[in-house]
């Protein structure tokens, strides 16, 4: 698992004071440098050394996120395939899951346009950030069952 | 179906000189105003009035996107629920589709913070966006084959 | 001049339910697309042939602008240089001046890393969208003053 | 002196490979935290409480920024008058100053609508990250003198 902190600026916030869908993909993004780096070492961005398409990406929004309080990615592999993989983005603030969701990406020669098999090498190392999705869910559970409240600035009940 | 003209600038395209792949979800959400409008007529944005939240987003990405180029957002609803729906959004440039995207929004009292059933006026005029799959995968496949292909600027070949 | 009109989005706005100011960076690039057209006719992204580079651009921040009516952004040439060029963007709403703002850009050789003397027939079509300071500021002046006053919902009042 | 580190994404170059010039009033945005820290220490995003109101920002470009280095944003006060401040941002990436800018601030009542006298309590604090524009201009003349030179991927020369 990679985790990155990212600290919410006054513009990810809307107008209903949560921070605003659109700021999720841009933070899960971020949190995929890590997965880049094992795949382009030196983040060489030509199209004979990138090979990273990115295919598909969901988010789903569970609880609202604030600004104020700084916000954790974590980052696991959840599906290795043959020639793409999937990773699962977390988002999590003052001990709660906020948002989650996934992103694949295919293995991609951008100069003959066609994917190619991910090499032993890579394969090993996305092996290392791998979680099943029963076992994430049990550690997350765990988790906030023993994480303190944090007394957060919801805003609706005494501002509207 | 709403239509929507977005002109991509130079700022959403990234090194592999395509559209990026976070360009997406703003330009689904500026889509979704004419939505908006139907919850929201005055869009007024305060607790007592606001009434949509965004559960889930997702992305498919296609076909590259170019910068140089319109984009036309064209969004349809594919589900309605009792207290939610759901809305698809198709990004199509130069006769070609390049993403689609689901939304799922819960009409919700944000004061009350519960979710409400959605009024019979407002379900009628999400009706008249409706689509089902199978009538929008045929009528998708049939434009574009009609369509004319279109030399884009595709950067690969010549230039790495 | 030219001018765009752009809807903002939710996302748009921040928690004092305005316009956010990141907002108009974004707004005031897409509007320079026609300038571009000028320099780079055919938009190639290429080291070979794009042409513009950016070395200035600051915002100011005039009256506060809102989600729910659109934005026509309108930008003038005010300076053209030997190499390079100023353009000045507004952002108009309801018949208000809400933001305005300088972008610098050098016509440049991104392959010898120089900058070029900006050529004659690109001048002329420069020339056609030029305006003076005061000759706008006079044509603001009157344009405001003749404009109907539009009933804003503006938030603060009524509602914190 | 503040000191923020942001990383670039991937989605904040642009098509000639640099970081594109909308990413710098986010990373800027991001880097004032600490200063609404010492006007809101709380960060209550109300109208009743909230006291910040930006009314200008500028930028400078200065040197190219890339993708896969690190960029430290530091934030100095530079002005302090009766109800406003202005801030004088620098990004700095592998030991060269790449981008500045201002951004003036006005100490504000969004409720009565008018801008406060700056307290003596704030005002000390913002002295304390106070620099003259001489004093900065010698600092990092020196430290760029003495920093070492990073061999960075520029792209240009090899790759058009």
């Amino acid at each position: 698992m990679f985790k990155r902190i990212i600290t919410p600026r006054m513009g990810d916030t809307d107008a209903m004071r949560h921070i605003t869908n659109t700021a999720l993909p841009v933070w899960f993004e971020i949190a995929r440098n890590e997965l880049i780096e094992i795949f382009n070492p030196d983040y060489e961005l030509t199209y004979k050394k990138w090979n990273l398409m990115l295919v598909h990406m969901d988010f789903n929004f569970i609880r609202q996120c604030y600004f104020g309080y700084d916000v954790e990615i974590r980052t696991y592999v959840t599906k290795i395939g043959k020639s793409s993989f999937t990773v699962l983005h977390e988002a999590w603030q003052n001990g709660k899951l906020r948002s989650n969701g996934k992103a694949t990406m295919v293995y991609y020669d951008f100069i003959r346009q066609e994917s190619n098999v991910i090499p032993e090498d890579i394969r090993i190392k996305l092996k290392e950030h791998f979680i099943g999705p029963e076992e994430l869910d049990e550690k997350n559970r765990v988790e906030m069952k023993n994480n303190k409240k944090v007394n957060e600035l919801d805003y609706v009940e005494s501002d509207y």
